[in-house]
């Protein structure tokens, strides 16, 4: 549809039109909605896609899980917006960070430390410019006075420039990693999904290199004192209903139970550590 | 985009072109979808924007009051669309106003109470003309088969007057009104949000003027035999987690916890009496 | 819009362009967002509606009752995109169908039957063209990584032709057909609504001719041992909080309570048996 000679604000446009968002203010109320009235009337071109509403209240560590968890799908120049943030409208301020391919805005609390670690920062900033919010008085849902408005003013094309001054960093939230020693690596669970398969931060790239034809070593999993000692490949190869691992679509160690919830079965739930053996 | 001399009628397309839908039918059936699907096929560059369908069953005040909380915040000539509906397809009409910004359709039960109570009303219509339903016949869901296609011909710019005559007025329900006498105001608790705050039905309009530097007077709030303290203007102004009370971003007075549920600590609810102290 | 000459192809992408979502992925994940965010990757015209995705986990009777319930309601030529899927990426195939108006992709295992059975097949393929696949290796995500990519390009105009080869039929869940004997209809619970509204599998169509002037037969119900003896034609007709049934929306006959549960009442479920009796 772009020809050559088109023009290049034409293709950012194009590039920026999708806005994600990611909260924890359910979806029960008009905290989510009112985030997509001010975006649709900014930019009725701007098209908004839900990550979710359902962060648990407050819960920087699992809202920025998922944001890491999704993110890369998204077309180049989706604007991200997240807000979860325990003590609203505190001293902290509101980050616009732009990388090789996205921009996220979320409160300086952490939330962004998993994408802002593998992305390529290009620009960080906090929002000062209260020409482009709502209001600049002091609110209590900045999420809809400062936030959307910025996200909305991005997919016109406004420059990251005009939103704030650049900082020198972002607040990160610890994140446990999983180390190796020897024929163990010993990690913890990240993350239960709806289904209660529990994922870990283990990533597949930390496995030793397999002896076999199958390119997988033979390895077993010990949780909450239980051990585990199917490493399967797909879950279409387990019929009964006992837990096995496997290596899930984001390349992390999955416990998962066919048909059936492993955080029930293991009495399991995040950060309980979770202890991989290698068979030599 | 829109050029000199483009036309009234385009532009009257751009300006209803969102459709806000706000129910009672929760997320899991197909009732939700069904609307949107009805809209996509009459008007598929209409674009819907939900605002929730999680409305308590047949709780026609919770659902007006999330309408008047965020429909402000829509692109003017959104059209509204909230099917809360005690006893479906009764002998109540099915309300379409249109007032100076916007277009409400809804069964005339009293939801649109708050709103065309704020709005200044242009023209308030019953549905008749069947030619724009889905079915002339008796339909036990209406929303899909009455009034989602009107919302969808109206952001086609078919104009109010075709789709049924002028009525005179529209059900109301009784709003309690908060009382101020001398140094007190007495109101009620109107909702309680996702999070556990508590928004009364208190304006900050209603408050005396202040003395101080600070542009707010001293008060106290009492809820349930208990004495609340701390009138903040911010979250963030608090670091403990012992209830507190601010003007939220409604201009309503609303009590919180930092991190918390006001709602579970104090034991209230919607229609629980507040009443609020200025020290002189 | 589109002018005599704008071509075939054109037409096409407008009659194709909505994408349907009906999952049992929740929407507190990133599952449902992943599907959204490749669609809009891959075609940004493309316009998903979420039919839900609160399906209960691995429920294909239930999916498959929900997407007959209102697919025909949406435009033709809608993708609709279904993911529940027990036993993930085992050997069962993804289907494609084509039907006289819509495109349905999902797991071979049942979940169409409803749909299938009562559309027109021009087509039925099973995915295996990778290359229009985000990845070619295994993949525990289907829906995101091979499923969203072909309903993507289906709406870029794509031919299902180019996705996979013919087969020659598809898996069936067995539907119970309600029995009709004499003056009595037997037949069972299908499903419970959000409002606990109870759906039979029993058609008006399978009502004898009404010897009355109302156009409809004398009739009670028995369900869990209670009889049932209000047949009305609308929720308005009643007043009290007994029992009733009516024809619904689908054409089925349907349980409820006026303002409130039916299937808390009657403490009735799917596949409880429900018998109708005429009185001649």
């Amino acid at each position: 549809m772009l020809t050559a000679g088109s023009g290049e604000r034409k293709v950012e446009l194009m590039k920026t039109r999708f806005i994600a968002l990611l909260t924890d203010f359910g979806e029960r109320d008009f905290f989510a909605a009112s985030l997509k009235a001010v975006i649709a009337g900014i930019n009725p071109q701007a098209r908004t896609i839900d990550i979710t509403h359902e962060v648990p209240s407050f819960d920087i560590r699992t809202a920025g899980f998922i944001l890491f968890s999704c993110y890369a799908y998204f077309p180049k120049g989706t604007v991200f917006l997240a807000v979860v943030d325990p003590g609203v409208a505190g001293r902290r301020a509101i980050l616009l960070a732009e990388t090789a391919g996205y921009f996220f805005i979320a409160p300086n609390n952490g939330l962004l430390t998993l994408v802002l670690e593998k992305e390529k920062i290009v620009g960080l900033r906090r929002l000062s410019e209260s020409r482009f919010w709502l209001t600049s008085a002091k609110t209590t849902f900045e999420g809809r006075d400062k936030m959307a408005p910025v996200a909305a003013w991005l997919t016109h094309g406004v420059s990251p420039g005009e939103f704030g001054p650049e900082v020198k960093g972002f607040k990160r939230v610890k994140i446990e990693r999983p180390r190796r020693s020897g024929d163990k690596i010993a990690g913890e669970i990240l993350y239960q999904d709806k289904f209660g398969n529990l994922m870990t931060n283990i990533p597949f790239s930390l496995f030793p290199p397999a002896g076999g034809a199958k390119g997988r070593p033979q390895a077993s999993l010990v949780l909450g004192g239980k051990r585990i000692g199917r490493f399967v490949s797909s879950y279409s190869e387990v019929q009964d209903t006992r837990p096995f691992f496997l290596v899930n679509s984001q390349g992390l160690v999955e416990i998962a139970v066919r048909e059936g919830s492993a955080a029930a079965r293991l009495r399991a739930k995040p950060g309980d550590p979770v202890l991989i053996r290698f068979d030599s």
